[in-house]
């Protein structure tokens, strides 16, 4: 069955013989292997071109930031599945991954569009403030919270929001889209009457955005992390297992209010 | 529902309060962010310990080497998993992860077993190889592929094995593990009588075990690399969409065998 | 860390205790196994209560109708994943269910809410087709496909809508959502000027929200029918393995067009 | 890449032209829909015919007994996800279901595997118990607990597995599996010394392989199964969020043991 018109039938992003091994233009072992680090890949991976030092700096600080932050709900669910089910590691992960969604980890692309849209208003607008303002006004109006704003833990300030943007002013990349991203943490509070300070779902966005990594590969960025953290939490799981005590605890505090209590 | 004896109560790897985000013993604002690269972050997560130079060469070699091999089964279902549900990047990745299994990713890790095992048995054996001879034969009595070794386009060598234990000499790291998979590859064509050299994912256990990388997190590896590819794929096929190209392909180059054919 | 503001602590589907399992109030061994068939439980579970012989007759029709369609992209990402992966069954299903999204199985979900919006514009509109002329244009006029409406193979008609609906007519649960799809249909060709004939994922919708199956609940018919058809894949794919011929035709029906081929 | 010899390139599951859909050798919209159950389609798909009666109940009968158990791990892991990605329904089906592993419900398999060893040494055996022990102490000396005996809740008997079996005598539908699986439930307590008393787990192989159904895919049935269940809980999740209650809960029963808690 052929779905859709099909325009495309090539891919530019790998290829192969017996001898050598081709990744975006360059030898994998000859030129790649033992020269560049893995975050160097993962930029060259995604957008074609090898990153510059800033670039590089500004990949890593965001892959760290949004590694790990304890026994989140994906965390969770990942270790379950693996008490469930300990023949498939690749299993675990992919359910740990399945939890980067709008509400939690995926936030980073909301954000991401929500800057873009800050910056595209503010070329016809007074200052950057007032074009936030009118972002932020749609978000508000269609009942949607502002995505990267706000954080059920780190209430007043998300340490990892400012020092990312610390980061990037340091080595130069901080531009446009972390300005948005301050501009929108001025405006937000003062429209809903909370203190929402900017999280690390917002200045993950901002300072990559500015570095020139791609919008649509954003989400990408959570779920790399997220993966290097659930394999710590496997391991730790396979030698000090606790997915049944998360689920028992789950389960007590949960009353069953249907019918016919047995 | 209690499920198991539950032994276990708790986890080493985080805890945060609202100002602060412990990560493995280290502030993650204060002394991590901006100061060690993801490379070093996923070892500090894994193992609990910042590496050394030469565990971070080997890590990120690694790394490097498995992260992309162009449009491999898991990358396929990945990017057909997009083009059906667009919506979800994660489980796009979700989908190419759950491909990292015992037959093509996942091979690292029972490789990594089968170092162990010829480690093991060189202790009471007269050399190396004849340890390797004698796991090997395990294997092939028990009607196994011995894992590793072998690899459907790379017939003659895997060149990404062959750099990978060369990084691994450059750096002082590689010893008994490296030793053990070349033993392994003296002996295999002799008994199989097939010229199956050393690829990628024996050659990531042989360097990754000699520099200390727990053996229980060793799927963890082709599992974060390919995380980072997928993330490439999936972000080139929303600019220019072949999902549906590698389905109908797929299609076709299979016969309907069944009864009433329509 | 507690996240939202978690109103809810109960659930209304399940409880048990050494002796008795209660399920949405009846003893499942005592009251349901041996009486009822699994279309009956799938009711009840989702419902909350038995169905009548019109509902049961309705939802056995659309998860017959949908079950099954060949080697569509879910089928095959499923086959490439149990090749690979051939340890985690489970994790082959996961990876075919990821592609029952807005695009291609999930489409039931988004046509159901086109068939409600249809219906609650008719209220105040002359007709049931002006209604669903207006929703029709909300659609279009926002650049989006109407869900349900079209397909790939079964250009002129798709059997499985009209015999979907021709079911629900006979056993007298055909109704209004049933009287909207049939608007879109009739509407559709002339706004859009293309023969857009109601597939099965219009009929789903119309024929399950006339019986009273609950919209949120839409997207878990294709779901569960795919599953059952996945198995039957999964086996098929043990005893006759394809699941890398199709990943092989695939990459051939691809070029690279980046830098350095080899 | 070639993976592999691919001796097979055909599928018999179903085919279609524009007109018509063939499952199984029978026209999907002419013969089936409307005509037969879910149930029996499932049957149809998996085995390639259509069930006799007796089949059918037995068939029908695990699906219910195996479908709900309350909050269980997958349950869990499927709620987390929804709530952290409710853009996803399908992923957080996928979620749940890869926890359907060899510890939790995917243990059909391996008891079913256990009973086809029974009743092969059951042939040179003088008696169907004498066999069983010799199972049985198989699993025992390699340190393996005996799949499909004890149960964490139901500890002195698993109303459904008692339950199953008696619906399949009184279809004249069980046979040796059966038998099998009673003759394991009298030599276990006896060479372990524990009321470890048969569950749902082995009497769903029982039953399912005396009426015919393949042991290559009986761990489809619990995933089946449990798919309706998770779509009837993530309904309920859409409709009274408990998500991040069962996170928070499962947060709070863990102590962080590692260094410099904040």
């Amino acid at each position: 069955m052929k779905i859709g018109r099909q325009p495309f039938r090539s891919s530019a992003i790998s290829s192969s013989n017996e001898e050598t091994i081709i990744v975006r233009g360059h030898d994998l072992c000859a030129e790649l292997l033992g020269r560049i680090s893995f975050t160097d890949h993962v930029w060259l991976l995604v957008t074609g071109a090898l990153p510059t030092p800033a670039q590089r700096a500004v990949l890593d600080a965001t892959l760290v930031a949004i590694a790990e932050h304890g026994l989140v709900p994906s965390v969770q669910a990942s270790r379950m599945t693996l008490a469930a089910a300990p023949e498939a590691l690749q299993g675990a992960v992919a359910a740990g991954i399945l939890g980067c969604g709008s509400v939690i980890l995926g936030a980073s692309e909301a954000a991401g569009r929500l800057l873009v849209d800050v910056l595209a208003r503010a070329a016809g607008a007074p200052s950057v403030d007032e074009a936030a303002r009118a972002a932020v006004r749609v978000e508000l109006d269609a009942g949607r919270a502002v995505p990267g704003y706000g954080h059920p833990l780190h209430k007043g300030r998300d340490p990892r929001a400012e020092r990312l943007i610390e980061i990037a002013a340091e080595v130069g990349s901080a531009a446009r889209h972390v300005e948005a991203a301050r501009a929108v943490a001025r405006v937000l509070p003062v429209l809903t009457g909370k203190p929402l300070a900017m999280n690390v779902s917002a200045a993950i966005p901002a300072v990559l955005l500015d570095a020139g990594y791609p919008l649509l590969a954003l989400k990408g960025v959570p779920i790399l992390a997220r993966t290097a953290s659930l394999v710590a939490h496997l391991l730790e799981e396979q030698q000090r297992p606790i997915g049944f005590v998360l689920s028992h605890a789950g389960a007590e505090a949960i009353e069953y209010d249907g019918e016919g209590k047995p």
